[in-house]
């Protein structure tokens, strides 16, 4: 059928995943080097210089753990939060597995550009490797978007763009104007959802009610994206303090994202309950607010926000949470046309937006009092002699603005290069169906034989 | 119907959820401060000052994996473990999920209360937060026998007497009488198993067969929980360790929980296909019994108990787990009126209670032969110069009676005040049941199909 | 009937599991010891000799993150990696999980026997524990090819005689020949898959088709394989690194790894498309081949690879995994008789004989210009002076063919034991069944309804 031809992905996916990888390994052949904690020249070579460094330093003890839980919520946490739907759990799964695979290893050379070369050289370690998860999060907020909408080749294309797009940005705001933004309220989350909100506007399906009766869960694939939630819920301490700075910093950043996530909970149970005629909970509530808390404190976690801020703003993005997927949502896509899949705008941008003015906020309060010694290691510019908390928050909040123009403007371009029709993006009828990009197995052996039995047709000729 | 309203949340689940938030925000913000390792200025100052303290001595290095480690029990572990019901995974994991939450801040309030205020304040860092987590871990034990059979306002409010009783608990075990317990035997499993069956106790039901039906697993379901069994088999290891001492006795107590899982996963299968008429193996027995191994040495496993020690503890807990399982459950439920949903206590009640005979029966055999110079490091009491074995031993057999008294007064008042009428408490006849507080989706699109066109009735005509 | 009594397990799993299990605890009691880091007195007493030595020394805080990580690829990886078969969840998580409780504690003696004794005693730590678990993680992969055709007896007896020859196999390469291969390449996963593809041939049915209907998976359960096989992917940079020498051994391990998985994720993803004639993409190759990178790197991914060089190998791996689960396992079976139910061939033995190559050849090429005062951390016997890269790269070829000879010698010998009548295999017509070994709950009770009144026999009744 002309359908099933126009999503064939025989030659384009793998034409595609062939050529980017061969790019991508020819540019790490001739730009990435081990970098100084990786090399078995270079950290020998330093340690025994100055007999002071000893193999605990490393940064890899510093940082490991918390990368491998940065890598699970990205893995795990994207990957089966979005298995919420009732027959697109292979393509929720395998497709956030591809184009995170992709995005990690492109982020690298990106982030590494922009972040500076040593010599011409890209030098990696695990700092390079959870800045690469991070810029993936990025990614897999923006599919969030748009999924079930969209082929895997059209997400990988969306990758490119918004990969580099979001290492442009990032340079930006870290190294120009010399923010913070240690757990990504703006860099991460702010721009991905922004970015995928205008994707989605611009691949705007009119007749996507035809999918409607897909668009939605059943009771084991809820569970499923449960498994998704409480990894992300779990980890998002680790997420916000993976690249601090070393000691109090990240200890802080760990405990703030605890308290703030605690609060949000209460407060997404508090509001789903409360918006519902019979009192009953939402998973998609669950699921997706009581995440909200990690995602508000992305900026200020490493600040001196005390848990008692933490938890103020926790409990405020549960609420506006819970509200945006109720009241929001719907009017998002009757007025402006957003078909949003995921509901990123509840879950990433209002609370990203959020978390970037509670950072401007306490960063334009930070005061030698109350930092003493520890201000240069969490305010960069105070070494500098350049440090001034009021125009600090003043730099925090312009970040948002940036981040807002660029996400809208990249979305905006990269929704009409994926709005070319040589993607074998599903047609209406079809989407969030796995059947179209996966060999879909058969029901359980008891189920089908009632099939065989009793489908619909054949019952209706038993009753005639 | 007047069963819909008198189940109807949504007045007073928000209520409580907003006013518990809004006192614990109240008393974060006038009580709790950053300890020294999560503090900018009094980091900084310390290190300044003697120039002998370098970040990797932050706590945050030695114990954030374990506390990671023991979050992930919490939420996935106890969470999907309860999952087995067919028709009440969104209330395992979800109200799990809710409590868990509410319980970590309430118990940061309480524990840092009876530990010891530091100018009227309470010090938070990694580990208030691995106790956070411990005392709600007692919480979610009691849970596993009312399960099924409660409202979330319930709950919620046996979390506040259960949390606020744990802490004094711990206070007189720890505290006054001095004793070892870093894994919990009797702080944690003890406590929360005997409190629940009391709560369960004080609320039978006789007519709970009314949801029989529903009060068993499905294949899936089964699935489900099983990712919780192994979740908290593989990081019981950490549960144990994670706020012992540094160095030896964090590495011994790893090792030792290691071994004594291994042992009573061996005595699990082997007990669970003896006990069946066709020798086939029950997954409740796996799911539950199999983990009796890490409660059993919870006091022990900082001790030099050997790996030799660890298996036979691990493989007897196995065994009396299983037995509980097969023989005691039935008769608990006939002769006493005790509705243990989830078994708690042959998984924490009798494991709990081995434990904490051999915590005192290893700790009575305490030597500075065995132990050297690092015998102060296990026993605190060493160093004041008041350690003799025999009265160790004596203590840890007094904390025993000691918690197992607070757990049966504290279940009772507790169980009496859940029984007013004001929770929304299922009917006897919708126990087990997601729809009553949760709004569930309906089933797959194929199934439903055929629902529509074959239910019984149908058929039935189609037949006649 | 005899087929229910051939297969009953009441007295033959509690006889083996129970005597199997007193025999560790004898030999555990006799022979282990705590070693320097886990000894309350050696750690202490070391400790005060020299005042240089501090509790984050100890190795438990370099190696415990990387050990958990292990753990869970043992017991989540590979347990839900197997849950895909649609009838078959129940055995492949918790045998999975029998065989590995038992097979850790048999290898602590095995490997701390042969690795070298201690004035006649075995030392354990965390080191031997990642060891024992490394061990184990053979027997699993095993496991996999004889999946669904086995009693758990026969699985038991298997790990007996695994684990035996897998120390002996690593004595010999490791301890004798002196080579590297810390993430096991050849040691656990050419080994592994060569020993249960002859142990398969050996226990060949002709007749399998008779149980054809339920060697397949259904949507569910191979949303739980993917489960198995994010987290395997995930903490296979743990996996390759956990053994490693402390500093940039150890990070540059985990980065390698990290790379080659991506690469690798990318060419799965391509040539699962490319083979496929719709150009949909088949979950076995997803849930398996985009494993094998992290196969391919298992022994020089500590040595200089370079990202560059990690994701060639990680390319390649996924893709011979994915050709050979398509045009190579389907002649296996076909010509050589070998019923590989998981495909062990193209995940483990393909790419672990690329691994062992890609070792041998890096070895080979290492020189002290790249690797600096590095070198000696990489190679032991740099320290003892008989260095010579070619050597080395020669040892690290014959080490190859060593293990391949073991592994068919051992695959052959334990295949025709496990081939004797005594152990209650499956019958040809139940093979891949739970019902046979586990109690199976009921289907849920919507399901089961629709079961009762609409089974084939009573539709066709109607029908006439």
């Amino acid at each position: 059928s002309t359908m099933a031809e126009s999503t064939n992905m025989r030659l384009r996916l793998p034409l595609l995943c062939i050529i980017l990888e061969v790019i991508l390994i020819i540019l790490f052949g001739t730009l990435v080097e081990y970098n100084d904690d990786t090399h078995a020249k270079l950290w020998n070579e330093n340690r025994t210089d100055s007999d002071t460094r000893n193999d605990h330093e490393n940064e890899f003890y510093y940082r490991y753990p918390s990368f491998q839980d940065v890598h699970v919520m990205i893995f795990v946490g994207f990957g089966f939060l979005m298995t919420f739907l009732q027959r697109y759990g292979f393509s929720s799964v395998g497709f956030n597995f591809l184009i995170a695979a992709f995005s990690l290893q492109w982020a690298t050379l990106m982030q590494g550009f922009f972040h500076g070369l040593h010599h011409g050289k890209i030098h990696v370690g695990v700092t390079s490797m959870i800045n690469a998860d991070f810029c993936t999060g990025s990614v897999l907020i923006s599919f969030g978007a748009v999924l079930g909408k969209t082929s895997p080749v059209q997400l990988l294309v969306m990758a490119i763009f918004e990969v580099t797009l979001f290492a442009v940005n990032e340079f930006i705001l870290l190294s120009i104007l010399g923010v913070n933004d240690a757990g990504g309220s703006m860099t991460i989350h702010t721009f991905g959802a922004y970015f995928g909100l205008v994707v989605t506007r611009v691949l705007y399906r009119p007749n996507l009610d035809k999918s409607k009766h897909r668009n939605s869960s059943v009771y084991h694939s809820d569970l499923f994206a449960m498994i998704g939630t409480i990894y992300l819920w779990m980890f998002w301490p680790s997420f916000n303090s993976a690249i601090t700075n070393y000691g109090d910093p990240q200890h802080r950043t760990a405990m703030n994202t605890y308290y703030s996530l605690a609060a949000c909970t209460l407060a997404t149970f508090a509001f789903s309950a409360l918006v519902n005629p019979e009192g009953k909970l939402d998973m998609v509530h669950i699921q997706n607010a009581a995440l909200a808390g990690g995602v508000a404190v992305g900026t200020a976690g490493e600040m001196m926000l005390t848990a008692f801020g933490s938890m103020i703003v926790g409990f405020l993005a549960g609420t506006i949470s819970v509200l945006g997927y109720k009241y929001l949502t719907p009017v998002l896509e009757s007025k402006l046309k957003i078909q949003d899949t995921c509901g990123i705008h509840n879950l990433h941008g209002m609370p990203g937006v959020l978390g970037a003015v509670v950072g401007a906020v306490t960063a334009a309060l930070a005061s030698p009092d109350v930092y003493g010694h520890g201000l240069q290691r969490v305010f960069a510019d105070v070494e500098t002699g350049k440090w001034n908390p009021q125009s600090r928050g003043g730099f925090q909040a312009i970040s948002l603005a940036v981040t807002l123009g660029m996400a809208l403007f990249g979305g905006l371009i990269t929704g009409f290069i994926l709005k070319l029709p040589i993607y074998g993006a599903p047609p209406d009828t079809h989407c969030f169906e796995d059947g179209l990009y996966w060999e879909v197995p058969g029901e359980e052996e008891g189920h089908q034989e009632l099939y065989e039995v009793a489908t619909p047709n054949e019952v209706e000729k038993l009753s005639s």
